[in-house]
């Protein structure tokens, strides 16, 4: 598939980076947009910057941080600890923003909308999707239908890693020729720490099985 | 239908006001949701307050600004001039923010499953929708859906205007024994004039015709 422009949910993480290149490779102009909107790891925001640069594509920040205000959770409130768990009696373990990637990707279409692009990627996974019900396949289906029923348009939105769980996300970058730089420019830490990271928090862990599941394969 | 809470999405207009009297009738408890995002008429917001006080239901805003940042249009932009007309070569008149009621809606459902709260009203009509398509059925009946999948949760959205012209809706508001009240104490205008309005906007123009067309047809 070639096709014309394109909007990444760019994040400066893991995922997200690799759709990056997975856009750059499918599409002749790509657009970043990175969402600021209150999360404790703000260093996020300069991460992502230096990716989209070092790999020439259009980058913009869009501050949405009233969803943090929308509910009480772990990622926004410094006050409540992290905790990967699903907390007695709730459904959703307390990361959980509720319906984020519905704000994410409603804002992203408006933008995309403004400036012609009617292609969008995500790079949600259904397969690591941690409980979020917001990163399943029919909600991605779904509200691709609302937003062209909202907007009288016909957008497309992509989910390259949708399918894949970290090793074969690993995969992908390797395929993509830059799995050297997802590992070492890449933030995915909850604590901040780029690249390999803290190595103690739940993204780390998930980040680092997965890896060493791909190089295991690999050889 | 007499059920639990109810959250109506409520701007102090003809059309939200009638069904913030609908949802008392049908609903046990009524939480009326104002949202401010930088509309020119933000007398709307006093209006609003003072209707929902008078009908003795639960009140509470939401600055939802950001909205206003994602398009350029006249409702919110005080540079352009008012108008109903559909722009050369533009598919909708200058008055609309693309998605509008899709953020509206969104930031209602997590505001109100935050609560509790799993009934949604909006008075959206697809019969006055003057070319907006997040005003129509299948655009509301695709969002419950995306809303349920985004969240995990059963959501319902009622519109009991949907299928109303403004005469019809005339007719509701005196079937709820409310025509009074919704004559006297709304705000539709778009010159920010409650009552009958400034007479002169397509806003004006619009509901003084639906009620001529009513009252011509009640006696």
């Amino acid at each position: 598939m070639i096709s014309d422009k394109v909007l990444v949910v760019f994040s400066g993480g893991q995922d997200s980076t690799t759709c990056l290149y997975w856009a750059k490779k499918h599409f002749r102009e790509v657009f970043a947009l990175t969402f600021i909107y209150g999360q404790k790891h703000v260093r996020e925001v300069e991460v992502a910057a230096n990716i989209a640069q070092a790999a020439g594509v259009h980058f913009d920040t869009m501050d949405i941080s009233f969803v943090s205000h929308l509910g009480r959770n772990s990622l926004t409130d410094t006050s409540l600890p992290m905790d990967e768990a699903i907390p007695e009696g709730g459904m959703f373990p307390n990361t959980f923003v509720p319906g984020r990637n519905l704000f994410f990707m409603s804002v992203a279409a408006v933008y995309a909308r403004e400036r012609g692009i009617f292609h969008l990627i995500t790079g949600v996974s259904q397969t690591d999707y941690s409980g979020y019900p917001d990163c399943r396949d029919s909600f991605m289906k779904s509200l691709n239908v609302t937003l062209d029923l909202a907007m009288g348009e016909q957008f497309s939105i992509h989910t390259p890693l949708m399918w894949r769980d970290k090793a074969d996300t690993w995969a992908l970058a390797d395929e993509l020729g830059v799995l050297d730089i997802v590992r070492n420019e890449t933030l995915t830490c909850y604590n901040g720490i780029p690249g390999d990271g803290c190595g103690t928090c739940p993204a780390c862990k998930l980040r680092r099985r997965g890896l060493e599941e791909y190089l295991a394969r690999k050889h």
